[in-house]
């Protein structure tokens, strides 16, 4: 598939079809993972890619009971009974055959220890990087992926870290299904959204929340072309 | 171009041609950058895309003192004579037609102030996502890119964002080039590279530099089937 309808053409799929995926394409989409530019050439990540079922079976009901109890309604604030409606969208959640989870495990050691935060903004800013590419590769290959973080706000995903054999030291960052769609419907176009509109994803304000989380803001809202909002240049050589 | 290959035959581009890119080239990259994904739909990202050489130029010098002071002296621990040879790579850097100013803007709120560790941890990969996305689409159309983040090392980039008139509570979080490749040489391979030589890399170990900064981890070492290092399962329902 051509890279800029990869990039621009991939959506959050949540409904999967139970066939496996092939060691090949799993491979494939590593693949590019890895090949994510990373500052420093810092490469933080690791990947733990699981398929048997009795382990992809409870790890996406965790991600689920997370994402019901730590993220609709502890993080957004949303009612139990506002929950089920976005649960009902997961509904064929549970049957994807594999999930990747992404790791940050820090490789190089530095001069010094003061630019430990600086390192730690690099390499998430590496994994995002390679989760990006992850999901793009695994678009272009007919698969669907989505974004998961929410288990960070259960204690750090230990669930997953324990069941995983994940060491102490190493950080979970982002956990994706890894599967073929369960519908071939065709990409839904973005919902053009206001910067208002955003920053009302607050406890007070719920009944947007699915138009939120499907919403884009247009691209002149963030790009600033020569200088923020346009000022005019001062550069002082 | 193919997906796939853009996403794995990408490489950082140190030598610019002059010419300049057409504005549609710009649009078509950073339409790519927001197609990222972006955990709970954060989009906490903006773009400052300068093209005017008053402003190209010192950003240019300036990224270039940075990397040289802070990056390959204080942060690598490269003596200044030793810097010379990195510095001699970038030769036709200043040529570069554009630069693209990466951003972190968050645009959500939440309920819980609590969370505000976690939003910029997702922000930062949100934003390693659409920095990969638009470095991906620029090489397939013929661009290149490289990424940088030093200047955060000099008080976050203070004179950048003086200069580009960015508002204090906006971090910059990279900073590319955008331009055609001054050498139309193909691509390197990848130098494989072992978890022992990249962890030496640091102040006592230089003359590795530049192979470090080219090598790659075989992807045995980042990618675990199942469970970290191939351990059994464990999953207490």
């Amino acid at each position: 598939m051509d890279c800029l309808e990869a990039l621009t053409g991939r959506r959050g799929v949540l409904r999967y079809d139970p066939r496996p995926v092939a060691r090949a394409e799993i491979e494939a989409v590593l693949a590019a993972a890895i090949a994510a530019p990373s500052p420093a050439n810092l490469q933080p990540w690791a990947f733990v890619v699981v398929t048997q079922p009795e382990l992809t079976r409870p790890l996406a009901r965790y991600l689920l009971d997370v994402q019901d109890e730590k993220v609709f309604q502890a993080f957004l604030g949303l009612r139990p009974e506002e929950t089920e409606r976005y649960l009902g969208l997961y509904e064929q959640f549970e049957a994807a055959p594999c999930f990747i989870v992404v790791c940050l495990e820090p490789k190089a050691q530095f001069a010094l220890v003061e630019h430990e935060a600086v390192l730690r903004d690099w390499s998430l800013m590496c994994l995002g990087a390679a989760t990006g590419n992850l999901m793009a590769a695994a678009h272009a290959r007919g698969l669907g992926t989505r974004w998961f973080g929410g288990f960070v706000l259960d204690d750090g995903g230990r669930m997953l870290k324990e069941w995983l054999g994940i060491p102490v030291e190493v950080e979970i960052a982002a956990v994706t299904p890894l599967g073929y769609p369960a519908d071939a419907t065709p990409i839904r176009p973005r919902v053009p959204q206001t910067r208002e509109e955003l920053a009302a994803f607050r406890r007070s304000d719920q009944p947007a929340l699915a138009r939120l989380l499907k919403g884009k803001l247009p691209v002149e809202e963030v790009v600033h072309f020569e200088r923020w909002n346009g000022g005019s240049l001062h550069v002082h050589l």
